[in-house]
């Protein structure tokens, strides 16, 4: 397969975006990542999305962002893999780059959330776990997370400061960063005395409903050198795996095994360990899950994601940063599209761009991106070539 | 890339399944493919699904579907592009084994679309459609379809009974197919006195709403070469194109310009033209729709695909047979499976084994799966290895 790299990124301003439509979303940040990338037309698009159908009544996206880009006939794919289709676009479009059949690819996603109200956006997250043995129960995320949490804390001694920790942390970066949906920092006590959503999560645990698009553009590694960017980024692994849908067929639900499985995919064909990368960006769509994943990544051993959190250890300028963009928390959580605006970051970051969020001498980055309650994982590597 | 072949396909008797849930159809047809090819695993996974959102309350289908085979943490991944969604699904496992990420995978499609009632499903399909422009002014798919046959037989003179032979040739079809939905013959008059639904189009001229799924495996031609295979089918060719999603951004609506643009990129690859075809699988969601491809394949001259459907040439025995398996408007059309049923359909007849509706000397194939009124178009090629 060829070797592939990065060379442009599109992000709009996240939020409740109520005057523009979901093409259009989705199209300012195209257009940002091809005059970024400085490329005159793409071969085909990949866009992930989650449910087009359910948030704004509109599937068949492929052609319909094409024709956006005015590329049509190029071929344009949709990728769904839940809260995970952003990065399964872009694996997507990592494949069809390495295999030689197309040149220049743009991976993106976009979400719509705020069309509809709070209760149809619940109902269309909750397609992402089991609708027939957890939904009909009447379960939805923040209760799926709340039970995972619960375990976490019984399993291991998590603490309810430590899972506020995470989303204070998270904030503090989203401040510094101009495109997050919230650019206010919260304090612990905050979070903790803020609305109980599903015990032990309360609303600042949880990320937001976003409207937001991303995107980005690959090319072969070859053709980037040539392109003689300021800097060509590598993709250095892509991994992919799944899990059961359905808690109740997790061994462990204090343990979230697609995503160790990817990681250690990603980290085998990138050569490294977990102990050479500059920071990451992670799924934190409650508090627990940044938790949980920074223990599945094999940033810290089992069960100690909760005292590593209140270290300051992932904190800009701690020993393993997550998340400075601000992560799900702060930056908000279009679905589709937040494995993307992570790859975005990771851009930023390695070209030393991030500004006040900047994460000093970043080489190397790791992404992970998650579908419900980890039944789908993909992860990322990405380095300075 | 790697060449890539077919060694295994899988199909359940399509209709009203109203026993049996969304899972448990895709799960059917998945182990029959498993089977079918002799392997005792796969290592990812690949579904075209429209709409399990809007159809059966779940998307997420990759980790689901991964589980329900026994086989995650496999990755597993959701193509959606409306009714293109299982040949574009296959397209994506296609590039998953020739750029050598992955050696064996299922490609799959599924819909449920009968748990909802009419109403609700003639919305979800009109999610295929141009949302803002086209379906909030309340058209629905055959009212686009009418439209481009209005343009039709305006512009070349096709007549209502040219459309009508062309739902009894694949009644016809479909009636020697075991697995087909509608397994009964009908005639022309029938077609034109039946219900009107969108002047001119009458309700035997429309494709069915269906439940049912089907799955191929692929794997490296030399793989299937040392699997010692009756019979080895290779992928000759892969294309994908795009069109303006909405009728009124076309240039001309009697064209399926993805349809000709993607047959067009197939053949050069395949090298070969339209001739030495044995015969093909196409999309005749209305029988408009198939007079219109079989234009746009090039099989006929252009406006003459009305005459051609009244002359037998697409018949059984006929200069190029379409739709030997009876078609959506006889086999049944659940969108997100009938991409990946075409290519079943294929391999049935490249190994002989179509029974009473086999194509003499089958032996090299083309499938043609669109989206929406065009708007995407997968299309492949097959012969014998």
């Amino acid at each position: 397969m060829r070797e592939v790299a990065v060379i442009g990124v599109g992000m709009n301003r996240w939020g409740e975006l109520w005057k523009k439509s979901h093409r259009q979303i989705w199209t300012e940040a195209a257009i940002e990542a091809i005059e970024d990338a400085g490329v005159d037309h793409v071969d085909a698009m990949y866009v992930g999305c989650m449910s087009g159908g359910l948030f704004v009544g509109q599937e068949h996206l492929g052609p319909l962002l094409a024709e956006q880009l005015g590329m049509g006939p190029i071929p344009g794919t949709r990728v769904e893999s839940a809260c995970a289709s952003g990065g399964l676009a872009f694996r997507q479009a990592y494949l069809a780059v390495a295999s030689g059949e197309h040149d220049i690819v743009i991976a993106s996603g976009v979400e719509k959330m705020t069309d509809v109200d709070g209760g149809a956006a619940t109902y269309a997250l909750s397609t992402a776990a089991d609708q027939e043995y957890e939904c009909y129960q009447g379960i939805t995320f923040p209760g799926l997370y709340a039970m995972m949490a619960s375990v976490h804390m019984a399993k291991y001694g998590t603490t309810r400061k430590q899972l506020a920790d995470v989303a204070v942390k998270n904030h503090y970066n989203g401040a510094r960063n101009p495109l997050a949906q919230f650019q206010g920092e919260i304090t612990a006590d905050q979070v903790m005395s803020s609305v109980l959503v599903a015990d032990p999560l309360r609303i600042l645990d949880c990320s937001p409903i976003t409207d937001g698009a991303a995107a980005v553009i690959l090319v072969p590694l070859d053709y980037a050198k040539k392109m003689n960017a300021d800097m060509v980024v590598r993709v250095a692994a892509s991994a992919h795996a799944t899990d059961a849908i359905a808690l109740h067929d997790r061994e462990d639900l204090a343990w979230l095994a697609s995503t160790q499985v990817a990681a250690e995919k990603a980290y085998k064909q990138a050569g490294i360990t977990s102990k050479d990368l500059s920071f990451c960006e992670v799924h934190d769509c409650f508090t627990i899950a940044e938790v949980m994943v920074s223990e599945a990544l094999g940033l810290f051993d089992r069960g100690s994601g909760g005292p590593a959190a209140s270290s300051g250890a992932t904190a800009l300028g701690g020993e393993i940063p997550i998340n400075p963009s601000g992560g799900l928390k702060s930056k908000g959580h279009p679905v589709g599209a937040t494995g993307v605006a992570q790859i975005r970051e990771v851009m930023m970051q390695l070209r030393g761009k991030a500004g006040d969020r900047q994460v000093k001498n970043a080489h190397r980055a790791l992404t992970q991106n998650m579908g419900g309650t980890g039944a789908s994982t993909v992860v990322h590597i990405f380095e300075r070539a």
